[in-house]
């Protein structure tokens, strides 16, 4: 199952993703004979609910013919924002492809390195990336995002997976000049609007081992980082595990895994998104999140 | 004026601290004559409010009677929360006091150094701090935290007093272990219910100047801690501006502008925080914020 959220007469609705329509999420749980309860106003909503039955969820809705549910509209036509609007926690993992580590010149991590962004910090697929203002070296990281499912504190690496509802793209932007005034990378990495995710949340079940996934990036067509999922030092199951050790996950809370080699800043010379640039990241089987830098 | 959170029958209210009593919000700015509009649900529904008029509201409730006004109970009985209870951002700057900078061994810095906590990071004064179960290394810093009274985005320093509600003091609490395992801090700082704050929201019309604060830390009665705010490196206008070029600061969020020297890191030997140990922080004219950990 594809659970995006769209835009309608100025309001964020939550939607199904079933080829290239978009149905309204409450209109196809009501078709699979989900009756109960009030409608869901958001994504994060059917995870407080749901989300430890997505799977059960997404079979029935595969079953589904669509032809019966009026569609909402085209994905490529309706304004889209992250699958998950209003998240309470965005965290990301800093150094998790060994060839982005080497690229740093950092020394090999022995645990996931974690820091936060903020809901505000979001963007939907399409929508503009809005820094040119605060940075004159802004550079992309296409990235795998965990999406929670289950409210989760303390889980085991083995049982992480089941506190999981799916994975996203997303596009760790970053204002390189922001993130080393200090010691620490938030003020490069959480300014407002600048983080694309999308297009949707796909459900576990569906994405099935999220760990041999091709995921490139690509800058005005061209392709500036290639990689796969397989090279993730730490798992998604031990990033949950971990995180969870010190902070309870909520349903929503996305983490983006990191990413690999190839951005910008460490490239001969630089190189900087600008202005009217297509930015692209894109992984197999997850989606094409496609945003213009403003 | 001091603005307090409350519990009362297991919800967290927003109540006014005359003396030693709490007061509910609501009887009192219906007591000064503000009748307008349904009662507010939280400290952070009065700053969306009214965010922009606190010193004048603050002005009215110094003229009330108290005696006036059903007391809600005494500070001292009353179970607190954070004096914002949901703030939608917790910042931090990390490096602000050159005491502290000496003592790290750090370079000393050319702009504030920010990292982010969590709303569910925060516990009210009194609360229990629970981190044993993550760290061996639990240490405190005392710091004064600002918190944001008026929406703010690319403000410049002369004008960002004016969108800050007030001070309150905060404990940021901190695993070491957890802090230097990567990079970034966050693991350390945002462990869950680990950051006391209050027990009030102080206006800043009630607190003059910001800068002449006496603050010190002490564990079990023995100071550990002793500084005076005018001992930052950047100012409580600074730093406000400077995030607000990044990011949009909401009302209620909270900034924690760092700590002076004496953290139980850098003594030798290190001072961990124990079981059963009192830490108390107290800011001249703020606030007194004792916690015991657990």
């Amino acid at each position: 199952m594809r659970l995006v959220t769209y835009s309608s007469a100025n309001r964020w609705l939550p939607g199904v993703l079933i080829g290239e329509d978009v149905l309204n999420l409450n209109d196809v749980l009501y078709a699979i004979g989900e009756v109960d309860g009030p409608p869901f106003d958001s994504v994060r909503d059917l995870l407080d609910a749901a989300g430890g039955r997505l799977g059960g969820l997404s079979q029935r809705v595969a079953q589904l013919n669509p032809a019966s549910i009026a569609s909402a509209g085209l994905i490529g036509e309706l304004h889209l924002g992250p699958p998950v609007a209003n998240p309470k926690k965005v965290l990301c993992v800093g150094l998790n492809y060994s060839d982005h580590v080497g690229e740093t010149g950092r020394k090999f991590p022995d645990h996931p390195d974690i820091f936060a962004k903020f809901a505000s910090s979001l963007i939907g697929p399409k929508e503009g990336i809005d820094c040119s203002e605060v940075t004159a070296n802004l550079d992309f990281e296409g990235e795998l995002a965990i999406v929670i499912g289950r409210q989760c504190r303390r889980v085991s690496e083995s049982d992480a997976l089941n506190y999981v509802a799916g994975v996203t793209v997303l596009n760790d932007i970053t204002a390189r000049d922001l993130q080393y005034r200090g010691t620490q990378w938030l003020p490069g990495k959480a300014v407002d609007r600048s983080t694309p995710c999308g297009p949707a949340l796909v459900t576990l079940d569906e994405v099935g081992d999220p760990h041999t996934l091709d995921l490139c990036t690509r800058v005005n067509g061209v392709q500036v980082q290639k990689s796969n999922t397989r090279n993730m030092i730490f798992s998604l199951a031990r990033i949950v595990s971990y995180i969870s050790h010190f902070l309870e996950l909520s349903p929503g809370d996305v983490i983006a895994t990191g990413t690999p080699e190839g951005i910008g800043a460490k490239r001969q010379p630089p190189q900087w998104l600008q202005s009217g640039d297509l930015v692209e990241v894109e992984i197999h089987g997850v989606g094409l999140l496609q945003n213009i830098v403003k």
